[in-house]
């Protein structure tokens, strides 16, 4: 089985971190396939900067489509989640989701933790968007943005245990998601400091598009009755154009 | 004062179409800028579509940002609207949640009416994404899709009418919106047929987009808070890369 | 066009105050006719005193029902809205729903910020009542009630800016809302020192009865089907029971 | 102890019946003060007839204050609750909620079966107002209104059995409310016919009263904190000024 | 009357002391049948001790279905409650959900104050289940658990005091309702001292057992449609088979 | 890798087809441990019933938690689902729940179709038990209940194809979840005839429960905050008394 590892966001490094994360999670079960996007941003952090990175989403997955099994975007906004789900015929997952679906079996509450106060409204707006808002518990933060993502898990380490605990003791979550790539890889570090399960996205994410490939593989792949109609566009990347039209040409 | 009428969609007739009313609505108090997509799709109709037709809306407004006091969307799904209007600094509406705001104003409940079974569930979520789901009443078409869109007015008037009683009689709607470009400007016509108050998503977003407009220019233009933060980016068309960078030179 | 200006509470000042406002909001495009409360309380702050005042709203708009386009009812607890767009068939628009509505289009966000700690609850409520709630951060307000209302722009000046950058900063409120007569006018003068959208309800409330009265002029009057059936009363004022009795005799 | 049974319509056939009820509710336990409105409407069924008749009950209620112990709002709108709650030291209940919350206690759901498709919304609002939205089953009602109120429980009687069973068996509500005064006293006699608990609102409002003046007397008056401050008015019957002015003279 | 009093916790002390409350409330009106659990738990202080004591509670009830008129769980948490009220032919109430619904009838909104921090995760999502989450101000406790259950009423009535006060001026709670049978019966004890209506559980939910008692026994015992099936089974009780068997033998 | 596959049914056949099922998909990466209650019921249907079953789920889970990986509670309604969870530290899985957050991670939208409309009410709840309500579009059945459970998948196959297609086409159901344990199993036979992803509950549970002792296995086991404290107890069997006891000797 192949998962395409898709990361919206241009830095490599990040990709490779997660990269490694993620096979650490599936083992000899599935290869991960990572993809960086040449376009678009460093890091993703705003809804236009979303609304754009999802259209390269849906690229990146149309020019892979036919030789994976399953794909992970890895951005914790899950960036062209929904249309890349409804378009194509084969699991996407998205990061938020996943962990917060995965969150919700392994405990009644959850709440996320990041690095940065910047993240806290969208986090808690891609969290909420799941529907899954009353059983969520808040994102908390460090008071301060901090000046280097590249070393968050080292700097920002005693903080961010201190925060998953609050989380726990005081505002009862069972479960603390380290939300967004920068932490990506510090749940297992510092579980045994941590009064509640702590989920890492990643891990989370591969897993489920491991667990949902399989599944559908079972099953007859079905004629979707809510997949959009065959549609002629202009100005699209081939493989993109291609998928809306159904595998007919584009304009 | 000048509105961008920006249609993400690229047919030109159902912008001139558009734009007619637009200029009605407003008479003397403001100019319409009517501007179509010269990429993507003849018509919306799905997630995918909107993901990538909201980039090309964040692209439109870039180029003209400078030279209108405000923007409307001229598509009931509002593709682009929740980053356009974080990331520029002029009011920018959407055709869905513009009407359903002002039916909001207009009656203690809505319903949408369309002309094709095949908008139900993307209107209903576009008018949930408002907010407002415990004033929405639901989306009412005809049983099967029309063959072809461009007389649907004349084609679907009765039923339309039909649909919109049905919509106040049995479903307690105040307000009926006629949901979808294909309708712009059927409200007009058979309003006097229609036992609740009938609202056409162009004039009501026009309408909006003028209100907007005049609050605005009374302030002081705020240095918002919740603006992202200036960002380099790679790949964009260089007024969209300049306004996400703060005006700054791109990578 | 006339829209009727209608101050539910009995103090002349405030109508004087809030005529200059909405005027300043319309410019020529709208002549604003204001009336006050001959009866009932200086300022309505509790629920009883809002039923009883909303009785009389009713009362006020059948007097002005044939010589008006549209109506303001410039309290912001908005009594006697839901009753009053009921029964008329004119727009009537409340300075709580106008203003969130307005709050709505200009921001994903929005929080109130007044006067007095004794409205937070009310405040709220009305809020709530709109149905918006999931795009609401709170009434902010000073910790201590002003001893008095006359002159609450100039002594808490200050207070106020911090309660709306706080709004803005820490509860990540798009779109601030100055609530309550008393602060009417404010918006203005304090933008420029508030990192959010600052909306005056005066403002918003006139100019969104102007843009409904446009639209509802050019479409036929609707026989509305959610209209109550014409029926005979005792003891009311002679407008209200011809309004009440659909131009018929009243008992 | 005493209840005042507060019809806040003009109809006194209507406040016998219900009396009669009341009085077989509660035995020798409470001794049943019936009041008619003197002013207002036959029935109450509109919006703009709720806040007008509203007004009344705080009147008729100030009128009766000092000599009852609690209060019984014998309309299904319930007419001025809110205000009357939060102002008079008394238990007031009004006929929706109390037996919305009575069902609540006898059943995990319930629906509400009346006389008339006229009253669908407004009884259906009436309920979701309490906050009971989610055990709700929704209004039934005979498709067309009935031309004459005073003998629907006869001419209705196999149309509301077979309702309530519908209530029952396809909508799995536990409890069938019989809303509406014309409908009260129906209850008992249909109920060996019906496959669900079948609850009359006059016996729900009237026990509950009860209940709550029980309780009440049993603690020390608190000095409510939620309760308005003391104010002047203008142009109110000389009781309702009173208890708004605490007792205090009015202006 | 005859009303079962039925403690889910071993504790007899308890049993007493609520016993006693729920005589001076009902009088002379109804017999109180106390009884106390002779297997579980000293005090249920946990979903999985719930899960096992609402077990109990069935078992309880069904030994003395046939000879009270109404049931009372009296434990916050109420064990057992939705799985009696469905399979029984006679009253079942909780002491949180009787509480809840008594709170809402004497007031806009109420929260909870209880002796520890232990408690308020599992008190809040008990007050949520009975969906009137909207009206519900939270749980506020002590920082600290107390040592000892015995004497909490002395050692923390200051603490309790400034509690419901807070609730009433911080957080607007028209009702505080004393949860936990440790606090029965401190309601009436410091009711003079907190600035809102204070409810004491076991009062409440005796009270209201008598109210549906009343009720039902007005109306003939319904065939209730929701009724689960007769059902044979294996290893239980005698007089709970019984009554799962619709009174046939068991397997 | 064990997996504890809990029958709180005591029907073996149930067990076997389901212990098929699971060893279907998990294949070598698990061993399925299935056992089957010796107490209770030949099928749980009621609220009743699982209260009494999930006490028997716990008392189950306790005899083998020192041996197992991870438990799926192998019936639709969850029966002692949330206190398991919070009691033991392994993963523990529902049918219901894990299907539902499967189905949500597959699409935007999903339905239950089951065998009986007997289930109907019960497995909503369960279903809106889980929080996922807004993205849930009904249970499905056919209209009446089947004689024998024995041979549903065979009698009721072309009604079930039949319930999933208008579930996708009428409803706009992206997911279809075959529920309860008579179905389990037919979702792969069907899958080609539905024109929407089709869910096998068991499948989905069992691949859930395998993905969470994964992840859970990577990470140290934690001190849980939220877990209850330990406590005494009378009359459980002997493991169950353990672990509440957090492994001291009972009482």
């Amino acid at each position: 089985m192949k998962i395409l590892l898709l990361n919206p966001n241009m830095t490599q490094s990040m990709t490779d971190n997660m990269a490694a994360i993620a096979r650490a999670a599936v083992g000899d079960a599935a290869e991960i396939i990572p993809v960086t996007a040449t376009r678009g941003f460093p890091y993703i952090a705003s809804r236009a900067e979303a609304q754009i990175a999802g259209g390269l989403v849906l690229e990146m997955i149309a020019e892979h489509e036919g030789s994976v099994d399953a794909v992970v975007i890895a951005a914790f906004g899950d960036p062209g989640l929904v249309g890349a789900r409804e378009l194509f015929d084969l699991p996407v997952v998205g990061m938020a989701e996943a962990s917060v679906m995965t969150a919700a079996l392994l405990g009644e509450s959850f709440a996320v933790v990041t690095f940065s106060p910047l993240m806290t409204r969208w986090y808690a707006e891609c969290v909420c968007a799941t529907g899954l808002k009353d059983r969520f518990k808040g994102v908390l933060t460090p008071e301060a943005a901090p000046l280097r993502l590249g070393n968050v898990q080292t700097d920002l380490r005693d903080d961010i245990v201190l925060l998953a605990t609050t989380a726990a003791t005081q505002d009862h979550a069972d479960v603390v998601i380290l939300g967004g790539a920068p932490l990506a890889g510090l749940a297992d570090d510092i579980a045994a400091q941590v009064p509640a399960i702590v989920v890492d996205p990643i891990t989370a994410a591969t897993l489920q598009a491991m667990t949902l490939a399989l599944m559908r593989s079972k099953t007859a792949k079905p004629n979707r009755a809510n997949k959009p109609a065959a549609k002629a566009s202009k100005g699209l990347p081939e493989p993109l154009a291609m998928a809306i039209q159904h595998g007919g040409p584009s304009e």
